[in-house]
């Protein structure tokens, strides 16, 4: 069993992951940036050691020097959080070679996932939807026009290893495609320094549900249901919430039954999130498999009782599942509201700075998880995330009124936060009817 | 339904009252006394209005303000809370006169179960298991030795009207009794007005266990779990548990059985708790009920995920209760711990003064419920609750590891608090074990 774990992120995520170790009784190591030297990842694990400079690549990206404090530390275990290193499979592959217990997949699997073209290929040999579009790599312009042609206009060109929204263009016809491919593949290459592109038709305001899953090295593979993402601005989530209320219960079984299928055609251990998009007519289809725990795991948490985060360090411990898929019982519905120090009425323009004191939500069904507190300093580095608004209630109307409840006990002064902009949506017709999807914000919400 | 519902009370229980109001669109009116202007309680409700100076009898036990002020407020319901009016038949009866609803059963009920000797002579006739005594009241000395002597040494001494430990005394032979039966009488006298005496075996080293249970209007009753208050000093209850570990589930359905007819017995309306006490033997024995909601009800939201003070609204509204006894589910272990402002390392004095700033424990399974904020200055006159710190996880043990974990969490700057207290208890090899009683604090814990 893991006696000392170094957690190799920051904020919230690194909060989190102490909690559960607390708990298990495992001993805990954070790092921090200089910037972050005040942050509360950093008081509450058992110990605490400057990483490097502010810049990520000097700090939470510093792979040797992640690998070296952890073995200096005498740390049997690094858990990567989300975000920074936890989809890379270089690092996860040091830890190995180090005798370091990586809390994730296998480098293989994350190499085998990342890649979306690849990710892509492998599903469609296991059966599982996917978006009609190219036969892998597109390599240039004649073959885009000829592609587009078969699977039909509007098409999506995305790039092998995109992700948040860069390198990908919508086209609506040949036109459009010509004059936008070679800007996303320069975009491509600009940001992950690689310019492999793809063609996807493209599925017109979706929703966007996903599916926790858990495999362990003993081959065997459970889902901890869906999660409904639709509420995104620019491909980031903004409020989630499980299970769908979108989904009919034979399709969320076929959304399971594709999932847990995807899961296990790669042998996958630990936490996994398959992602679908779901069209009007509940067409589902896979768009990426994300190797590692999602911001939004607490919604999952809430509904089947389960510490995800335990379950992730128990199974690279070698452990079992100590659960069978029947177990995992799905009670209520909950809830996530991120909140960010942003000015939602001002483009969503960051806000960093010193939160003079927040006053946090109770009573039933009600979980904040942050890392600030009264007199913490945002800094301007790093994302803008204050903390996630969880609500749990018996059933979905239950818990939007008390996510709004919640939201009105929020008070954050200091700092300009998204709660107002998050209680108009709470109280928006459209969500309360279940009638948006991942294009509504932008589109609709913020045309009013 | 209730429109707009006036908080015959202050603090925690006050704020608990307007989220579940403002979660089913009920609007609130909150009173506060001159010292309590700046509590939360008058913030969070619609309105606010200040019911009079500090003094409880002219503030929140001024009956005849209260009402006028409902009146005049257009509030068509009066939440009591706990303590204060909660079990007072006068004012629940000058409600319905004045055709509001009163929050709890009726003024008959609360007539019957106050009465201490009352309500055991009740529960004599329903069959349900009482401590051997007295048959009612026992007037003089005389009576009491010839008594004693029937029902075995030792007995304790208690007052009809008694609670809070007050007007009771244990007498472990007639000298004792002699000595101990009028200091008790007169003591009865100045506390609560009344000086009716009656006698009963003393059980030592008890387990406190009790039951909550809901009726309403249709003759329905449903018990919502047990509670076990064991953890107490001078009878005031420190951390509470449920559902208890003490029982095998022989003895808790007999218990269960035990509550629901004696609920039954009275046509009893509303929230009720059925408390009894357990010897070594797992005996039970009736001890009082509850009219009105506890202080420690969170615990039993936590592992039902049933609102009670919401259920507590609709059946005053005329409402049946929504659930079979089959519905209602018991998922998981909840603990919950009281934080207050004392010196528990001197012999518990009280502290009020001003919180400087407080930080509030979060992630999966915890649950503050406060009043306080920052900046919050706890008046003198009151009682010293900050909050109540409630855990859920999905058994016993990792519950505990959950509330260790979040007493850590809780920071509270500014004044002196039992969270260290509370930590000792947490850890102690007793509790874990399960093995402590109601007067373990005081008589073995303290004195090591």
């Amino acid at each position: 069993m893991i006696k000392k774990l170094l957690i190799a992120n920051r904020g919230e995520i690194a909060v989190r992951i102490i909690r559960t170790c607390k708990e298990m009784g495992i001993k805990t190591v954070a790092i921090y940036s200089q910037a972050d030297k005040e942050s509360l990842h950093r008081y509450m694990a058992d110990e605490s050691i400057c990483i490097g400079p502010n810049k990520i690549s000097e700090s939470y990206n510093n792979i040797d020097n992640i690998i070296y404090l952890a073995m200096k530390m005498k740390c049997d275990a690094i858990h990567p959080g989300f975000g920074f290193l936890s989809e890379n499979s270089t690092f996860a592959k040091k830890c190995i070679e180090n005798n370091i217990t990586f809390i994730g997949p296998k480098y293989e699997q994350i190499d085998k996932m990342g890649d979306k073209s690849t990710a892509r290929d492998t599903m469609i040999q296991a059966n599982v939807p996917v978006v009609p579009g190219s036969k892998g790599i597109i390599s240039n312009i004649k073959d885009a026009i000829e592609t587009s042609k078969e699977i039909g206009y509007p098409v999506l060109v995305k790039a092998s290893s995109g992700g948040g929204g860069k390198g990908m263009r919508v086209a609506n016809d040949e036109e459009e495609l010509v004059a936008n491919f070679d800007i996303a593949k320069a975009e491509a290459l600009s940001s992950f320094g690689n310019d492999e592109m793809y063609l996807e038709k493209y599925v017109k305001n979706p929703r966007h549900i996903e599916v926790q899953v858990f495999g362990d090295s003993f081959g065997n593979v459970v889902h901890f249901g869906d999660r409904d993402c639709s509420m995104q601005r620019r491909n980031q989530k903004v409020i989630e919430e499980c299970r769908s209320p979108y989904l009919d219960e034979k399709t969320r079984n076929e959304l399971y039954d594709a999932a847990v299928k995807a899961t296990k055609s790669v042998d996958y251990i630990g936490a996994g999130t398959v992602e679908f998009i779901v069209d009007k007519d509940r067409n589902f289809y896979f768009i990426e498999m994300n190797t590692r725990i999602q911001v939004e795991h607490p919604i999952s948490e809430m509904i089947t009782g389960i510490d995800l985060i335990k379950l992730q360090i128990l199974i690279a411990s070698g452990e079992k599942i100590p659960y069978s898929q029947e177990d995992i019982k799905f009670n209520g519905h909950a809830i996530e509201c991120r909140i960010n120090a942003e000015d939602a009425f001002n483009d969503f323009r960051p806000c960093p700075g010193t939160i003079e004191s927040i006053h946090v939500p109770g009573g039933l069904g009600v979980r904040f998880d942050s890392f600030v507190y009264g007199g913490y300093t945002i800094p301007p580095l790093y994302d803008s995330m204050i903390g996630k608004l969880i609500c749990w209630a018996n059933d979905r109307e239950e818990c939007i009124n008390r996510m709004k409840r919640a939201l009105d006990e929020l008070i954050i002064e200091g700092v300009e936060s998204n709660v107002e902009f998050q209680k108009k949506l709470m109280a928006s017709e459209v969500f309360i009817k279940d009638e948006h999807h991942t294009k509504f914000i932008e589109n609709e919400f913020m045309n009013k």
